[in-house]
């Protein structure tokens, strides 16, 4: 192979520039507050009776979306930062990429969505807010397949095809199929996993074992590697609950993502442990296998899926997912050819067509003595155009909506996995994938020594530097 | 000693599995969504005349939640990561045991607090939530006593008795008794932490001493640790607020709380640096001991104790649980033979019962000048069997239900210790504890060569490896 | 030079109990509980007729609350702790003055802004809280440019001086000259930003580089630092809507501190990757430039600045902020002779000034057709005395609180850093500058050797030791 070139010294602040240029010109066109967020709000709460700021959307939303913000900064960053020596990398381009994806996301979901049709504009409040976090979270997840593997540029041309494409199949899915998926199991998690695992497969690297003492973690990097972990699993409730009904919407999907959670930790600690010859754990499924059951009640929370459902899908997914990094990987990586460097077919692709399947078969099986007249109508919508559609009918729509999601990923990926594989994007050779140093100054480079101890910070002897200079010959 | 066997890889999958599917039928018979959680919520609110979603306890409850939801995983995980080789073991049992016991307190908690008479069920919202976390964190108290030196195994048998205890005494203390202790001074610390050192005591181990270079911290275990301090300082006033009264109650114990710890912060670095020749701090004091105040006003904060005297609460804190660090640790483990890792007899036992004592003292001292006659009311909740008691009774009430928790934690503590003495549970022999290569697979035996600095990773040359075979022999 | 003496063990002790005792007098005088958190509520519901105690100013400001305590302590704590060997002292001083500072910002605050007339209390609820916590942050941030270089006692006069100009300053720029800065560009980072560079100028250390081999960062101090950014960054918009109105000012300026800040990462990902040769990515950059953005929108965030204005201003910072550290920090340390650790001037000093002209321009340019009529009266708080102020009028009024910002920060700090120089306070020699070890007891003292991995944890050999005795020599 010959030497690629990472110089990225113009490619990179080109894009950033010129993109967030662009978003400014848009924003600027498109973009304005919504009724809530302005200040002519206190003419509407006057024409509306409203009697208190508090029932503005804000207080009812606020709380969630910063808990969502966490996860998508904090929780997918530090999640990645397992590997030994590309913590940079995936806590400093997730930052990037989710930074400029929710402005993208902003625009794309606002034509798609909230477009006013009098005045052109999009109307931005916090569920907007939340809206395009959970956008940028589709790509965030892709970035995990590809982690190592590719420059700044290309995850950020990933971003923008990966926004648009989500924009397009939550608009079929949520609005003219009308399938529910407050949390995303479809719309989040099964796009950004297929998506993500077909340009892995497209940029396949056959000499990824260049590069192998770059791969695998070091002590502390699983540490790092926890809070992401912990950040997600605890938020999680957050997330499947941001954009449901008030009252007991929230109340009830908050309650189901916390069950199932705690379900997922104990099959996936059963499985990990049983999986190695003395009953040791590995780290790499308690970081990301405990998340399964969030991904898979994605769909289902805001339904009466009931505490012991709940349950009962956190049970399988822990063993569903802990199973997929012990057997499904390394079968991936062999025969198909996907290089999974998070894994995220286990973490989010596989439990996200379960909660999908999941979220089909409990509307499907939802009754009006469980659910209540009006409560049925309120938990799937059916309202205007939908008011006659049954709970059978809008299983069958539910379970559409996850090929939707399949598709949209896998072609999506494909044709973006096609771009990327264009010579100019500066990606590492394959010797110096899952590396820092290729895209980032290290603390090393700076002039002055880098001390693990505190003796190695003294003035180092000639003769020292000898002994290393032969020793590493 | 024969040659303990550490292998768990029957115990800990069977436990986890047979538990969790106990866990998933005893929801699927006794728990369901409370009220404001299920979809009739829609006719609650016409029947009682709700005007706003916003009047859901959701809105009331649920940042609470969420901080103490971060404290109990977060925090408890990290603030146990201080020891070098132990970060595996201290984040990932935490988090094992936590997932667990929470689905366990719902059941115990539900059946002596709320089980519907009429239907048998135990009907949950977030306060349900909020109090599991409660519950665990009395059990993750005590795995600070017994870090590093028991088996996964081992920790779900305390938490399975643990819970199991806390409801009951908690029953006693918080309806038989009818004491306030909201933040759990009572029912949470002083019960945990007797809890674990009772078991700490009945597990004591002679020959510790053989697992003496693994004790201690290295410089970035220390920092990771620091996370855990924070976040359980940052969020204490959540915990101490998170079920106390709507309004003003919430409000003031937030304001409590606050100033409680801002004060425990300032003795601690006092007498940390007053107790070193240099005058020099230990991480180990403002790791802990800052966060005593907070203990200790678990019981006083929702009371009219005013700004000044949390400052004080805070103060004397302050400097109790840093000389316990100095002085009474030592002589705990030397002449009482409890060895008391993470030092939770100085950060929860002593300032439990402290918060105990100022709770009964602020309880017998309030007066209606002070509290207001409704607000002496609501504060006590002096209503139906209760109407007619005197805050002189309460105050007697306070301390006797102080007794009670500590009489569960030394009690309950010496059974499970028997329990857990059993040489089936595959706890590590002496001198490999606070190891975590015991339970984990390490990444340094990967097969991927384990790096510290850009150098090691490197190919190494066989020069080099034989100055490391020979220096090291 | 003489041997300096750190020996703080009297002079830190002393401070920390006679300070804090003077806090329980104070407050046992002067701070009371406000009508939201007394028990006495009850009664003022009753009297207002509010009808729900979710209108308690608690549930509109808590979950900011909480946001803004996580920025003051992980955020800038954690911030800090980039350095190889100064991560102790980073989070750690940081807790101390922040524990300090909030208890004397309360009655400083109190006293300038609500001390009651009839009764000469303070009465604190939630949003002083919130107000304490936004003084600290302005000693927070003079910390950062003396970061290393004093010690524990002289942040601690630092802060009773930062704190007691800060309320003085905001006394003069929010209620006399009735500007408007929710998010503090002006009072908090202007302020705050040129009283720490002013400190450090005088403090200055000609010899400061024989500390070179402790300056800069360890691949894991990097990683730790991106918590701090990602904690701030992430909250921003809590910190910026804290204070505002309720409803649709709180709304809004989260929507713009949020977009203003996802802005500020790509220009800055786009200069520090142009400043390289081949176009890698500074951490120093990445860790603080992107904050710049919320520095910048602190005054205007609540302001009708529009979706596109709050990028603009990020777009600008980003560029501003990066070229700073890049241009600006090594012209301070060269010419002016101000060595700026943490380099807030590229983070606060700058942005803060950025920010209170985009704040003034803003207000200059409102206009009646854009806030409607009632809309402009709440938003600048037209009332009272004010009520005739147009708003070209409250454009050089806001100016002038600029001003006054930075004349407080530099004559401030011109007095405070003559009061640091005095050679009582324990201060580190300029060759033990940036090391814990001079202020902490470290692990690696503690006894037990200190392990970087596995290996180093078994027994050294005599050979080994000789070899580190001779390479080392």
């Amino acid at each position: 192979e010959y030497q690629k070139n990472t110089n990225i010294r113009l490619t990179l602040p080109v894009v950033c520039f010129v993109w967030q240029i662009a978003m400014i010109i848009l924003f600027g066109v498109f973009i304005r507050y919504d009724e809530e967020s302005d200040t002519h709000w206190v003419e509407t709460k006057a024409h509306d009776n409203i009697t208190s700021d508090i029932e503005n959307d804000f207080y009812f939303r606020y709380p969630s979306f910063q808990d969502v913000h966490v996860m998508i900064f904090v929780g997918f960053g530090f999640l990645m930062t397992f590997l030994k020596r590309y913590s940079f990398g995936a806590v400093g381009f997730n930052f990037l990429i989710a930074s400029f994806g929710l402005q993208w996301a902003l625009l794309m979901q606002g034509w798609f969505h909230s477009l006013d049709p009098q005045t052109g504009k999009i109307f931005i409040g916090v569920e907007s807010l939340i809206n395009a976090d959970f956008c940028v979270a589709g790509c965030l997840i892709a970035y995990g397949a590809v982690l190592g593997k590719v420059s700044p540029v290309q995850l950020l041309v990933m971003t923008l095809f990966g926004v648009t494409l989500f924009a397009v199949e939550e608009y079929i899915i949520l609005n003219l199929l009308h399938a529910r998926d407050a949390g995303g199991s479809m719309v989040i998690h099964t796009f950004g996993g297929y998506y993500g695992l077909t340009i892995s497969w497209v940029l396949y690297r056959p000499n990824l074992h260049q590069s192998k003492r770059m791969q695998g973690s070091v002590y502390h990097s699983d540490i790092f590697a926890m809070i992401g972990t912990l950040f997600l699993w605890m938020f999680w409730p957050s997330f499947n609950s941001a954009i449901t009904d008030h009252g007991d919407g929230q109340h009830r999907a908050v309650i189901n993502t916390y069950l199932c959670l705690a379900s997922t930790v104990l099959t996936t600690v059963a499985i990990s442990s049983f999986s190695q010859k003395t009953g040791k754990l590995d780290m790499v499924h308690i970081q990301n296998s405990t998340l399964a059951g969030g991904v898979a009640l994605g769909t289902a929370a805001e339904f009466m899926i009931s505490p012991y459902g709940a349950l009962i899908v956190g049970f399988l997914c822990g063993i569903i997912s802990t199973m997929g990094y012990i057997f499904i990987s390394p079968f991936l990586e062999k025969t198909l050819k996907i290089q999974d460097t998070c894994g995220i077919h286990n973490l989010h692709a596989m439990p996200g067509v379960i909660g999908g399947i999941v979220g089909a078969i409990t509307a499907a099986a939802a009754s009006e003595s469980v659910y209540g007249k009006q409560g049925l109508i309120n938990t799937f919508d059916f309202t205007g155009d939908f008011k006659d559609r049954t709970v059978l009918t809008q299983g069958g729509y539910q379970a559409a909506g996850m090929c939707v999601s399949i598709v949209f990923g896998v072609a999506g990926g494909a044709i973006v996995g096609s771009i990327l594989k264009l010579p100019i994007w500066g990606d590492p050779a394959d010797e110096n994938c899952f590396d820092d140093e290729v895209y980032w100054e290290h603390p090393s480079h700076s002039g002055v020594q880098q001390p693990h101890d505190p003796q190695a910070a003294r003035p180092v002897s000639p003769f020292s530097m000898l002994c290393l200079t032969i020793s590493q010959n």
